[in-house]
């Protein structure tokens, strides 16, 4: 089915220069690239069919392809199944998107910035600022990753091979199921927290707008115009006012709040790649279960992909774990600043509902990124059990290896090794933030008793 | 004295056999059981007699029995010794009383949020909606364990009988004692925790009547209808009173009041069956101490009963942790609760022996269930001590293995993975409670200084 | 020099009979000393000359006939050095003394708790109640370590015959001094304490007397009945006052702070007496590093003594614990009283000087406390380096095991097996309480600008 | 090359000898150190060249004699290669300019404290005399760390041979570049901190000055004395003021500040010249990756090499961890103080500036002490990998050892063993500050808003 499955010669040729591909992999990508491509045209007749392959690339394709419109990931030739021509380029038409999007978010930050020194930076009002200087931040480091992204395809997919040939079997829910389910139910919860924000601030407009002209017996302008200066008063005061301007601030608005989900749905997606395979290697370990003999070589072999899945992870996490670290910070602060306002009270129904919706979203939106990440440590370790049951007769120093390995290593995706995302992690942050909450919560109220501001003046 | 005692070749017949059908057990009970049922009556002549059998389910079913009075774990055939003529059934009669239950206490919930969001929730009246809500997400917990259960225990029972025969012995204290002792120390303290309760709330309800009845000059109607109508008001608001709605309410109230301290017991009763096993293990590696010569096939046979019994261990985590986890969360919330009112004045001395009572009956509680279960991890380490001294001559591979699994294997249950129930954990957590009552301690003064509200209007 | 330098069948038997009796000690500890002793008059010519041996018991003996004099640990026959003529018994002066002792303190704590009650009970008033329960609760569990003592005594003693022969050696500062150095300074300095405290009470007491008296133009009565009287006002409030009753009350007071100290002192001593021993098989090690060949039976010996010294620990540990327990918990609560008062006003200098030097012994004796028990925890550890550093040559499988078990296990004293005492805990502790007192600094400041209450009314 | 490449008798007869002079080492440095310099003549007919050679002295030494001109470290023949020749003197012009130092600055201290006790003291103004104090504890630290340099200079030394020689290869950032661009920065980044703070002070002087003269009719000073005497007066109310005394002030304040940096740029250094040697371990392991056959003794050797560099670790460590512990509670203080301050109201831009450049200064310098000495933990696993990967050929029970000890073994510097610098560290620390800093900022608002006080008067 693909190039390694020629004779035994030609595998162990390829063997080691796999080897050195690896290693030039490293240093420079495009070298590779070609070698890489040519060897497949030289060495085998039929090339690699990738799209009866179960890659993670070719699952994770359409979603970064929908990233790119909203200029995340600046990558050519992202739809092509075939990793190797996927390229980054300075000068492309993906790039240029990117750098229109983030100036102009940019002039935003400045703007609002301006607007907040003028009128004090409180706790609260600095929510804005955090949430557009995030955003930069991710559009930074996807661009960074970008850079690394095709050579880390390569050597993803290049691995993914043995896992596509028996022994191994596809699991019930196939990989294809698991990466873009998730991607669908955060495009679809995003959507509609979105829509509630905007109605959430159109229905606070209009009724202010309706109230305070009968209170001043003016009339009430409602207009979309009205609206866009009102709520984004800061950026006109930077620049004059025009409707098309309007437009573009709020398109610029749910760009950046696509990309604050984003952050983590792409952390989610690669945890569900990664964890596949490792639930394969389990799976394969578990089957042998109930052989009588095993030979060595079984467990060779199965240590070898083991290890060279913990290589590709660490390689990955490599890759990743800046903005792993930087959708933590967000999460932690943003749901902090939502736990704050918890018994605030709001003015009309669609508020409150906007308020909880987000809020719970939120919540579960972090909860998910943290738990999908720990089923890698999760399934990395889930064969131990078995392994442990290996009978006396089939004991080897490769059993011993491995499970020395499962038990002492730690297989997780991590916050620039800082910490990793396990299950405990996760444990351990809950108990802060609910400590703290319960902190604020007893000492708060004083300010909770206040009520509502008037709402005209 | 069972099935597994006949000959060598019938034994390994009935090994591989196990194997298949452990292995069905897991995706389809039903198959497993008639299997299993079968393949007794063909293999044995007599039939495994299980009154004679010191197993979990004999030790626990009295008590599983008067939990399915206050409608807890509908299972039918529950009384029976075999755990292979348990079922569970959608359609029994232990499965309406659970939906009867749930479905009144579920108008009860409604009825008092309503009345809160009436008056404005604060975190002192938060507590009523919180308690209901938590028996209520325990009863859809124990429903679904309840599916779980006779798949369970047929597994369970079936691994008992190697701790039923030689060379494994009873330990002083049987399982039985210890599996009931919890159970009726906890009923009866919930009864009196229960009675106090209701002593407390009579006595406000009383003296509040002919106290103020004399302040305004109106006769005291200190009536068990009034009684009812005072202190369930927000029922009542919802339908109209009568006497039969009056019992059925403190029936419920009784019934909640159970499951609530029936969750606790159940993580007791569960982990000292689960001990006493990992104990006899222990005990058996104790005696061997003293022994010159140790067979590697004896080490061999200690080594399959501890991984089954960790495997088992695992199996009933899977089933039990969300449980476990509702039952932490649970006791850590009013735990906070009655620790956040330890300086509130109060009218009667009743009412502080029934304060004072019911917190020290609640951290008494909780303490228990962390250590009890935490004694599952003390008695799987407990024979690393006599393994360390196995001498040079004794030493195989097998010695090697189970030392360095007991050394870095977590043997717990857990709170669906996210914390073991060790000594330590109850360490973290007692000194997390500490910090907060102590935070609370030095900036609640101004709030206690207040003294008692006016008892009448 | 001792019972076990006979010849080889001897040794052999005595071995195997050693450990038939080890077992039986844990069971019955009377049988055990008999058969011990008896065993050594028949086995010997020449009995154990304890004089020249350095067992802890000889290291320990006078500091706990001093504390038998302040009625703790109720032993008799303490002064031998043999540790077999030891014994507990309930008919004896010493119980007498203890039992005197704690229904005196009870009849103060008594006193004390109605007076509290009559004027209510404030965070900082509840320090007195806390240190007579303290102290009374040290009296029981050092009742109950007395029961164990004798054969703990016996097991050690007979442990530590081995490390008085070669190869192993005595190590430059001795036991003995480094058992009865803590000893001489906690005494020392806890005299200190006391003698300071009495003097800012005296001071206290005069001074307001003299300027109370001045200010209502009364006569000043500084006699010692009435400092007893003003003093220790509650205990008068129950029963009538007596220049012996005085006397009595100051005496029981003296004996509660030796007692308070004690504890820590005691904790103290027997972590040095281990680790000296940890420390002998160290160095034992460390000599073997510059040999070229090292049998397998040195390391069998090794590894022998190491585990017998961890099970010694264990042993000690669990008679130990309980004491531990309410050493750091009664630590950490007066550290935080004292952390509280920090910034507080005080009236006189001697009042400034007894409140900074209790506050500084008090760290200084809580951070020796852990910092003293983590050393066993450190030298269990310490040829870890040298062991790491054995050639291929010299591997075995016992250095193997030396080192796993090394590696893995927690040697070190523990608090009912809540946590144990290593240095990473002191570090954990002390940052919760750094954290804590910041808290307080922060928002205790409107507190401590009230200044000082007036002084006579 | 060096002294070590001779025939194999001399090496062998060189490697005992080595052994009993390392011995010799800890317990006397100056015997040592004549027969190691004996040695060196006689054995070799070439010396060691140092300054071809790669060493950490080589690298060190210039920031070492700046360090002294602000008499840090009194250690003479500081610039000679051959760190053989160094020598610590009690009787040295170094010493005498340390001394004089710590006379002068104890002064300062004194007059200082004696101020703060008249006007009261807070938890803000606080902050001088404990800066003060870190320096002090700083010079005596560091006395203490030069009386063992010379030694352990020359065991690191001595051990570095190994690493100039093949197999071993220089890294592409050679060692000086990696330890001199710290200090660089460091000094760089101090000297313009301590300008912006003279800056500021002199602007607020000036204004101060000005502003209050003219509201007050009267002529402004603002010469350098009247600076002087504003800025620092309570030393003039200690001695007179003359210009000298002024002069010598702002030296004094300046040298403080050095020392300040000084600590953490050390343990930087330090950590850079560890970190480089465990890389170098690493690459050739990485190395090895690629060949067919590996022998067991090429792994003999390198586990040889990796242990002693825990060795070295370990020394480092014991000379270091008092300077690293006094540095980090330095760098807790520092930053929580400036975290308090960050939201109060400044009266110059200046000041704003200053505020906020010191402020990420100081965050910045703290994380960077950590992460550095955090690489020695990361290098010291960085080949865990590759070894995971060797195959079953090359497999050994000294690769066993090697991996077993990556694994469990934490090779790090330590604060006295109470914490290890580890990337988990800061982030459990910058967890702690975060919380801490969130509690502040919820509660602190009411100070905020108070605003600036009155400037005169």
């Amino acid at each position: 089915m693909t190039g390694d499955m020629e004779g035994h010669s030609g595998w162990k040729l390829r063997h080691i220069f796999n080897r050195k591909v690896k290693q030039a992999d490293d240093v420079s990508s495009k070298a590779t690239d070609d070698i890489d491509f040519d060897l497949n045209i030289i060495n085998t007749e039929k090339p690699t069919d990738y799209a009866q392959l179960e890659t993670f690339h070719r699952a994770v394709y359409p979603v970064m392809l929908l990233a790119q419109c909203f200029s995340l990931m600046p990558l050519t030739n992202i739809w092509q199944l075939n990793p190797r021509r996927m390229r980054f380029k300075f000068k492309s038409l993906q790039m240029l998107v990117t750098i229109v999007f983030m100036v102009v978010t940019s002039v935003l930050l400045v703007s609002m910035l301006k607007h907040l020194f003028k009128i004090g930076i409180t706790a609260k009002n600095f929510v804005g600022p955090v949430f557009f200087t995030f955003v930069e931040c991710a559009c930074i480091l996807f661009i960074d990753l970008a850079r690394k992204w095709p050579a880390l395809m390569r050597h993803w997919t290049r691995l993914e091979l043995i896992f596509n040939k028996p022994p191994y079997e596809m699991l019930p829910t196939n990989l294809m199921q698991r990466v873009r389910l998730p991607a669908v139910i955060i495009i679809i919860c995003s959507i509609i927290e979105h829509s509630l924000y905007q109605a959430s601030a159109i229905v606070n407009f209009e009724q202010r707008i309706i109230i305070c002209a009968e209170a001043q017996n003016t009339t009430a302008d409602t207009s979309f115009d009205n609206y866009i200066l009102h709520n984004y008063e800061y950026v006109f005061q930077v620049m004059p006012y025009h409707r098309i301007t309007a437009v573009y601030i709020l398109l610029v608005n749910g760009t950046c709040t696509f990309i604050w989900n984003y952050m983590d749905l792409f952390i989610m997606m690669v945890s569900k790649g990664l964890a596949y395979r490792f639930e394969q290697i389990s799976m394969r370990i578990r089957k042998l279960e109930h052989e009588e003999h095993i030979s060595e070589s079984t467990f060779i072999e199965i240590r070898e992909h083991y290890v060279r899945m913990c290589e590709l992870l660490e390689r990955v996490d490599n890759a990743l774990s800046s903005i792993i670290l930087l959708s933590c910070v967000n999460n932690l602060y943003f749901v902090c600043c939502q736990l704050l306002n918890i018994f605030n009270k709001l003015r009309w129904p669609i508020s409150y509902v906007y308020f909880w919706y987000s809020t719970l979203y939120l919540v579960a939106r972090t909860a998910c990124v943290f738990l999908t990440a720990a089923t890698i440590n999760d399934e990395s370790r889930s064969a131990l059990g078995v392994l442990r049951r290996v009978s006396t007769r089939n004991w080897c120093v490769e059993v011993e290896r491995l499970i020395f390995q499962m038990s002492t290593q730690t297989v997780a995706l991590s916050g620039k090794k800082f910490y990793f995302l396990t299950r405990r992690l996760l444990f351990g942050m809950a108990g802060t933030i609910v400590t703290y909450e319960l902190v604020l919560l007893q000492f708060d109220e004083p300010n909770r008793r206040k009520g509502l501001l008037p709402l005209c003046g």
